[in-house]
């Protein structure tokens, strides 16, 4: 009954002060709860205080339900945002695609592999091409064709929300989505969209950063994994990576290297998201 | 007398068209000369041909003169813009520095251990601090102040000029001076003014640039070596490279982490530049 | 009929002597041959020269197999060994994998976007795990189960040999196979096979290397592309690359950490080998 | 009088059971200790915990005396080794060198910049190369010959261990000192001398590592800082990292490029250890 790898996933940010560390500590000691992983963080610009603790799941005495209860209170005394998670659940997700299945290849490849622990309930493209390899791994996918006037692309919005949100998934993933969010959903979706950006943001947001990174001559293309919100490419960056570039690289061969930063990155990106170890304040990422 | 390590070198800008290769590598055959390195590159957007060649000088049976002027004869066919340089004569430079010292203790050590083979004609700073390092190395060090009135920062800029112009140097290198170089000295010193920007450009140009990224919560910072141009921070790009920062790191652990590839991409560039390994074509570098 | 894209590589090593560049552009040249790409290298320890060229194959007024004969006679004054390719053929290719997954479902996704261009045949593997997602891309899979005792190892081996000869591929990858080929198979498939090996060669060879690595408190795991020989992990590196882990990354950490390298390091390796850009010599490669 | 950028730093490594963070936490909390930044690891092969805390000295109610006096008792209950520092006293080191002069530049450039906060008592050389650089920074420089045989080595060790030991440094760094520290030495200074090493370690121990690095045909070569032991090129590693080659770059090649890790990985993994960032079990360290 009792799994030795499950664990609690603890995470809070508040004020600082003095003394918050040891009340955490204590509270879990109190417990008997074993730590196996630890990190903190203060930001000296906004004063706030951020931690993430590991917890064996079978060295406490309660469940994941007390846990909350117990440590909430703790939470409120600190004044702070607070969550607990239990590794037990899988997380849900969802992915959201278009015709370049590079990160969707990766991403099921993963899943497939168990390296990414994760309950993938369905996968939704603007273009029917990766359907096949979706249900090869077993995977429903949704075609949902997006239209280029303003009417049927809000109606082809609303029907990628329904399938969404019969699953309440705790990542939708725009694993090269190619299309923009609407307003309405970058705040239903808020803190659990993550969408990949073929540039090292902030150089090259929006359309084409290839062809802008190819005309500007940089040595070096990346890509950005972020939250997504309102303002395009403009979310908190939870990681980043680059590869280098030269002359002798036409636009087509800087996609070729940047589809190998962005599934990387994004699979980084998306672990962190999933493991709670991404913390957001003031339009910034903590990265434990 | 002949010293088997001098080195004629070669390089060549063209149109595009099929045998260029065959002339110039047939007239290099057709007098014995010995090809150490070569480099090729077309450009397919614009149809541009670039080349460098390293012929090894005691392979000529004529000296760097007349070897301009025959080569000067083929490429004057080829309707391009071309140069000849002889590695028995060390380039000129001229450093202009201010206050932070990482880049010019850098290159100072670079140039005493014999690595990057300069003649260091002066340093030159809008503040007096670096100048007893310059001099311990040997080198004649100018304090010129800067005033923050239009008139004394042009009176500045004049004796600047007339203090690098002595020496017709083949590097004007800005090693961190933070003055914005007037527009008729980014045309006067245009191909030959190199500066190193703390930033991975095109994000953050302008002031404060590591304040920039810490704002917007980056997970690279970077630094861009480029030719000074009459825009600010868009010339020609030589060189760039990044290094990993995470939420732990402050605005002042950001710019001692960038500090270091600050004076890595700098010294990286500015080889390229001293071994005719750039050329310049529609605000972009082919780096061979 | 023409396809502008179609290319011809031509690759050649030989001794270096003065004229040779001449020689082949001169010949390329007096037959209209347009180059696209070239590359040359002279390596001063063994007074080697290597070149490859790409031309367009709709420059030249005859096929692939006059330019063999031809480019052969070119070659054959020059003393070298030498090839010419066709990218209008697909190269045959087959996988050889074991349980791992994650270099099959990178090098399938690659495929399968277009962005390997690859012939692929068969995938062999010594445990059937990796049929389904292999017969999921269309793609035949064998079953070869590998016994512990020398004699069915050595029947095992040469039921593979059978089910790779029947394809004459021109690449044979060991996707992570986990046996060690047999000699008289090094020597037959020599210059053809391509392994991949997790670690940062020469470092840990042989069995385990992320335990290692583990062991000795490295701050790097890497992983290393490289021609297989009968020497085990000897054979000449075509690519390298590293990931960064510290003293928070058990040996399961490196594994995931170390896949995302192996299988980045693999598809570049393959890439290198299939477009001819990798000459051996001396256990070296140049890779163009 | 109170400086309020002054820290003590607190070091622990000890057995792991429930509860040490909270006993260390509620310890510094108890008496109103302010935590800027903490750091937590346990090993899960050894079962050893570590922790680092930075904590503000005016936040304290006593100096660093009685801090030791009880954060020691603390230490004690819990079985392990531990350390306080004060930022306020500046670490002594002393530098040993010979003749290539790259790392020395970087660490008197770090010093004179204040980027290095760090009381240099002296330079030893086993050449007199490098002694007008050192004296231009103003600090003392003693060349120490060494002879090839044994009984000359071992009296000029002699020397330097007396010119070392006076100082009582906290680090003593062999900054491409090029001379195998005898057994006695590496005993003397065990846990304070640090060595650069020019490759990525376990590959190429040893003499001339850029030869052998090219003789294999590596793609990428590196640098390691660790800590001296008696075996060779075996201490715990610190830090490392690595830059790519190619065929094109000859020994000559690679020792430049090598010469940048080399000299920024001494210098990382030198603050590092001033930070006291670095704890060391079995062979491996913890990097805070």
């Amino acid at each position: 009954m009792t799994n030795p790898d499950r664990r609690f996933v603890l995470t809070l940010g508040c004020p600082d002060r003095t003394g918050i560390v040891a009340r955490i500590a204590g509270f879990l000691a109190e417990h008997g709860g074993w730590i196996v992983e630890a990190g903190y963080h203060t930001d000296p610009d906004t004063g706030w205080f951020f931690t993430r603790q590991v917890v064996r799941a079978d060295s406490l005495p309660f469940g994941v339900e007390e846990l909350r209860e117990r440590f909430g209170a703790v939470a409120d005394e600190l004044g702070g945002s607070w969550r607990v998670s239990d590794t037990g659940e899988s997380p849900r997700a969802v992915f959201l695609v278009s015709k370049d299945g590079h990160c969707l290849h990766d991403l099921l490849g993963r899943v497939s592999s168990g390296e990414l622990d994760l309950d993938l309930r369905a996968v939704i493209g603007n273009h029917p091409r990766l359907g096949p390899i979706t249900e090869a791994h077993g995977v429903p996918f949704h075609h949902v064709p997006f239209g280029t006037d303003p009417e049927s692309k809000a109606a082809a919005f609303e029907q990628v929300r329904g399938l969404v949100d019969e699953h309440d998934p705790d990542a939708i993933v725009l694993a090269r989505f190619m299309q923009v969010l609407p307003p309405e959903l970058c705040a239903a979706w808020s803190g659990r969209a993550i969408n990949i950006h073929h540039s090292f943001l902030p150089s090259f947001a929006g359309a084409r950063p290839y062809h802008q990174a190819h005309e500007r001559g940089v040595k070096l293309v990346g890509a950005t994994c972020h939250y997504v919100t309102a303002e395009l490419d403009a979310g908190p960056i939870i990681e980043q990576d680059v590869t280098r570039v030269d002359h002798g690289d036409a636009v087509a061969d800087m996609v070729r290297k940047g589809r190998d930063i962005e599934k990387i990155v994004l699979a980084r990106g998306l672990r962190y998201h999933l493991e709670h170890r991404v913390l957001v304040h003031g339009g910034r990422t903590v990265v434990f």
